[in-house]
């Protein structure tokens, strides 16, 4: 087993990909050299998490400018059948296009084309780090001057890390951060049901960091902050709006409330590009309900009664009252959201 | 598939148990005629839930007396084998216990004493059945005057239904009350991590009722709440104090602070066997730790990391001011449950 984990890494003119799909048993890496290759990774999840993915398409474009002369039409044919891997994906079709645009505008030199669109891709993933190391230490400094502690006990919810992000992370970069300084006592791992993310890929995270952790069900957050187990929560964000009010997995709101009851801090920690200042409240975030297979199939294992349905929405709206503060590179929003994110954006 | 859930019945000289270990897939109802057939029941937990547990004992009793002429010192015998199928079920020894000595004190006659012992026994079921019925009148009527709604949506956690008492049940017997009235717009059925009683036997038993049920993981309560969705929580209790403290499954005190949160009532439904008014509060009672396999493996499926650890709450302590009301076969405790549950006591 490798002893760092780096999920998305270009050495030696080959892509290399953790294979997501196997993990938190087998940590296998993937070998790919085409964009062909790359599609395929895509498409079947070898690769996931909106930034991961975007990442993963500008390393595909790379490859297929190392075996192709740079040609408008046929990169843009090549870009069009990447971004069919994954027709959803907006971090896929932001990326590919942007690239695409660069080339086009000359913006990066076509004579290189291959060794500009890597340069392209390893900064990406550069600046990405230094936001998400940005956003720790501000985490850090809040942590200290709230509660100045030299230890902490951390709840966290879903997979915010390394594996979602192709870097550090945003709310598991927190922990990362806190940790690679010793800072951690515990950390608390939502399992995050029904697809596993916190069990799975968090716990596989940092495990690997070495960091302290144990995973629970979510019915037990009550239990862990009324005993005095949780000093703070931090969750990542899909969407956070102008009043604060915050899309994330579900659950995420639940613990919110939780905290807010118990006078626990929560925060959600997010890159400044989630900010959607534009939309006013949460009313007008439209919820994804997800199959009820996720919730009534343990893989193949049918767990309820065949005739039985579910409901599953994917996520939920975390009021933005009942956030502490909202952590992005910029800095930490707090109070009066339509003021401080404003401000901030 | 039989059309009428009866997962504890005894006819034909023979005792009658749904083995739970195959639900929700398979509905199979194995035959018992003998003391050590009642013994492998319980012991490999075919049978499970502590009033299930306590009749099925009492049967076992009947079985044995069925075969053996009544004599004090091997009843004793035959009384401390049947114990030892699962020891620390309390439910198990005080109903073996009480109606050995009720043969010894002349209390039930021994002259026939398998055909009074079975009187007894069957006679528990239908008292057991009355009291779940009176807390389910009791429900209705409140919900009634507190909400005045024709159909109601309800949320409830683990399973506190036919499985878990051999009758009606408490928090599921009210769902089955109104049900049977069709009353019920739809049951919101945790799924209850980490034992999935609720996807496994809650969802199984409103299955075979025909009632309208959804099954959602613990982290959408939330969003349920949030959107209008519940009308009113009813969960069970394993224990209630003198303050109105509950103990119950790990998640119900979640669901109780969401509920405050969200201005949604939350109702315990518990025998009145269940309050202990010597306990001043839930500060008291100690909480179980259950093994970690239960949350990081699904059956044989490993879901963490190996190196992984997990806390395991078997229960947590829902304070006493979070709960609307306490009912029981008595009536309905509220406010002040110091002076309310003893007064009902």
């Amino acid at each position: 087993m490798n002893k760092v984990l780096n999920p998305i890494e270009f050495k030696q003119d080959k892509l290399f990909l953790v294979d997501q799909r196997k993990l938190p048993l087998e940590e296998i890496y993937n070998e790919y050299d085409s964009l062909e290759g790359t599609f395929e990774a895509i498409k079947t999840m070898v690769v996931r998490g909106a930034p991961c993915i975007g990442f993963t398409a500008l390393f595909g474009i790379a490859l297929w400018l190392k075996k192709n002369t740079y040609e408008p039409e046929k990169l843009q044919e090549a870009a069009t059948y990447l971004k069919s891997a994954r027709p959803t994906a907006v971090n896929l079709a932001f990326e590919v296009d942007r690239v695409v645009e660069m080339l086009k505008s000359g913006e990066l030199d076509t004579d290189n084309a291959y060794k500009n669109v890597l340069e392209f891709a390893n900064l990406q993933l550069e600046e990405a780090e230094a936001k998400n190391r940005a956003m720790a230490q501000y985490a850090e400094v809040e942590l200290d001057s709230l509660l100045g502690k030299e230890k902490y006990q951390i709840q966290t919810h879903c997979n915010t890390g390394i594996l979602a992000c192709g870097t550090l992370g945003t709310a598991l970069g927190v922990v990362q951060h806190l940790g690679e300084k010793e800072r951690i006592e515990n950390v608390w791992v939502d399992e995050t049901r029904p697809y596993l993310q916190g069990s799975r890929l968090t716990a596989f995270e940092l495990m690997k960091l070495g960091i302290q952790h144990k995973v629970v069900v979510e019915g037990a957050a009550s239990y862990l902050m009324k005993n005095g187990l949780v000093d703070a929560i931090f969750t990542g964000a899909d969407r956070i709006v102008a009043n604060g009010d915050t899309a994330n997995k579900v659950g995420t709101s639940n613990l919110a409330i939780l905290a807010k009851h118990y006078n626990i801090p929560f925060y959600i920690v997010a890159p400044s590009s989630s900010f959607d200042i534009s939309t006013p409240s949460g009313d007008q975030i439209e919820i994804e309900m997800r199959e009820e297979i996720e919730i009534l199939n343990y893989k193949e294992h049918r767990i309820a009664p065949h005739e039985s349905e579910a409901l599953n929405p994917s996520f939920d709206i975390t009021d933005g009252t009942l956030i502490t503060g909202i952590i992005s590179e910029k800095g930490i929003a707090k109070g009066d959201y339509k003021l401080t994110l404003e401000g901030i954006i």
